[in-house]
């Protein structure tokens, strides 16, 4: 369904660990795929070297663009602020509005399908999945038909917005991830962005807490 | 209706004839603007400089961003690949394609909403027009209906996005800039972006149309 029709597709792709499951599903689906990266001065642009190292292990054509001016309108969130602390623990819906970063998927999206209008190609494909939901309103299914239904008009060529992981959790990406032997090593999640998982940022809970309904090993460094 | 319940917003300013005239409109409503020029890298960037000198003369803040690298997926298309040439004469079908930059209205209107969601403003306003529907996909209406849609839900704070211009012709523009004494001259619209406007690309054979058909004097100076 969501990958038959397509044999061709931009993946916007983080180097986290929904966005490296998902390129690794496409890939088992026989699907082309070129990658892009954006760094939007996001804090744990971190995340971008691993996109890299994934990538390169793969033979994945990824384009990196540094859009980091972006910054300097993406306002009152912890990943594009200096002054505003990544909070830690479980999110609260207060500390989770925190870490939204305005408009976000709309803007990589665009991007995206701007390049695949270019290239001809057929989708964009993206990792949003359901524990997203509940935290950023630019995950919900509602959402990303959307903008599905902009990039589908936007040129004479139709360009499709797929989220294959849209109805799963973390731990079924976990899941899927172990099935298709994902390095999950060489992902990154954490928001603070340092040289270890922090281990206590809401991210890094989520990350260990998949692993653990899983009921798979967690091979993530942490800091704690 | 258009801008009756808009008190704040953000305009997607280009420095061109028709984003010039509707800040203008604007001001004369009583909206609070801010206006956002973005450079992706278009050969035509010379039009920012006049966006720059407009707003400075009005006092309105114009926040102008770098995004040039952008344009390293931008394929296909005489605005920001160097080796296709600018099309010359009235627009025919297989010239005015080689202009559109891929879905490049999403892409700016998406910033320009995380901007207005990260500043609680309500609106982005955009300056498409009813010429602009032959030649570009994403100036139609039934396209800026479908951004509107996901300005909607992107966040907990929702934005409109508001194309006032949508019915007007090139002409009736005009004709409102000069009520409301707006410096034609000091606008841009040539897609060759040299010193001065070629008068033979199909923005200035637009531009010179619009002016006669309006029976009003047209201060530009051109090269022919």
């Amino acid at each position: 369904m969501l990958y038959k029709l397509v044999m061709k597709g931009v993946l916007l792709y983080s180097g986290g660990l929904d966005s490296s499951v998902l390129l690794y599903k496409l890939i088992s689906k026989g699907i082309e795929i070129q990658a892009l990266s954006l760094n939007y001065g996001q804090r744990h642009s971190r995340e971008l070297q691993q996109a890299k190292e994934i990538c390169q292990a793969l033979g994945v054509n990824l384009k990196r663009l540094e859009l980091s001016p972006l910054k300097e309108l993406l306002l009152g969130n912890s990943q594009t602020c200096a002054d505003i602390e990544v909070p830690e623990g479980h999110y609260t819906e207060e500390s989770m509005k925190l870490t939204v970063v305005p408009n976000r998927n709309m803007m990589m999206l665009s991007i995206a399908i701007a390049w695949a209008v270019g290239l001809k190609y057929d989708a964009v494909y993206f990792a949003a999945h359901s524990g997203d939901h509940t935290i950023y309103p630019d995950c919900r299914p509602e959402f990303i038909q959307a903008v599905d239904a902009c990039a589908r008009i936007c040129d004479w060529h139709p360009v499709r917005v797929l989220a294959p992981f849209s109805q799963l959790s973390k731990t079924d990406i976990v899941r899927l991830g172990a099935k298709l032997d994902m390095p999950f090593g060489k992902t990154w999640s954490c928001y603070k962005g340092g040289e270890r998982h922090c281990g206590k940022c809401g991210t890094c809970v989520e990350r260990k807490e998949a692993f653990a309904k899983a009921e798979l090993p967690d091979p993530t460094l942490y800091e704690d």
